[in-house]
């Protein structure tokens, strides 16, 4: 009998390295996944459905929430409120899906903490210089932002081996492929059974 | 740059769950693999050849390289040396290969201890009725001693929580799928990465 239990992957990195990318090509790769929803305390912008987007909640909920210990990890950014609640993770989990959490690397640390069980990836840009020339590419940002968000990834690049995989976002499917091995290999953990011999 | 280094890949679990199956329909998924040669004290049997079943050497040669602490393992059996060479194992895996070592529990605890980089499977039937059906199928073995290894495999499966992984050998090719995932997911462990933010 094979374990049943989903797997819940944290999956971090510096911006600017592909995280949604390569996720979203794994999504492709397996049917067995889901993507963790925030919620947030900041107004649904025009096009923003609950529950997809976002699950939209007033700062007493929220705060409400965090009381009762409902979040695998929060954080506050200028004024609003964001945070993944653990209720929707666990029951993809238990119902043998496996659920992707794309968050940047303190949220990660919150959720690694409570969550033991979590299987975290960081994701890596190539080289730096790489890092620079995506960011660069993408044409919306001025010469101090990314100046800033290459300090940014330095700093966080130093916590890489804080996490339990490193993948390289050389190559988006080959990551996308190593992103999909992890999520199997995981699966397959021992933690997962019993003791004993009554393994079977 | 993606790391280069092997992964050295235990591989054990009771006689008769079809570990030579899975490892070798692994091997055709991978050209990255190389299977462990064991040395032996005992007499080579016709067909056999040195380096490619075993490497065959005298009591004296072996006993010289125990006391070189050259063995990742070793045991003796009905009055021969058994043992698993280091130094071919580790310039596979300087090489970039990974090296699978199918081996018994005892000699997978000696080697999980020497070497805690490696990864560590157990391969479980799905449960003791279907391997005590594919004992039979077998048609090798008397009734007696499908008991004594029925008997030997229970106190095996109580061991299996001291692996990372379980694989269950329900179907040969899902758990190849299985162990190529662990041995892909093996090489993007963060413990091949240096500290801080040299990372790249």
């Amino acid at each position: 009998m094979t374990n049943k239990k989903g797997v819940l992957v944290i999956v971090s990195g510096p911006a600017g390295t592909g995280k949604g990318t390569v996720i979203g090509r794994v999504g492709e790769l397996r049917g067995d996944l889901r993507y963790s929803v925030s919620a947030t305390t900041r107004a649904p912008r025009p096009g923003e459905t609950d529950g997809v987007n976002y699950y939209f909640k007033t700062r007493e909920e929220f705060e409400t929430m965090i009381g009762a210990g409902a979040f695998l990890e929060y954080a506050e950014y200028v004024g609003n409120l964001y945070g993944t609640p653990a209720g929707p993770v666990d029951e993809s989990l238990s119902a043998g899906l496996n659920v992707i959490l794309e968050i940047e690397v303190q949220g990660a640390a919150q959720v690694m903490a409570r969550r033991p069980d979590a299987v975290s990836v960081f994701l890596a840009p190539p080289s730096l210089a790489e890092l620079e020339s995506r960011l660069r590419g993408r044409g919306t940002e001025d010469d101090a932002t990314i100046r800033r968000r290459l300090d940014t990834a330095r700093g966080e690049l130093a916590l890489a081996k804080g996490y339990q995989y490193i993948i390289v976002n050389d190559d988006v499917e080959t990551a996308a492929r190593e992103l999909d091995a992890v999520i199997t290999a995981g699966r397959c953990r021992s933690m997962y059974y019993p003791e004993g011999e009554n393994l079977l």
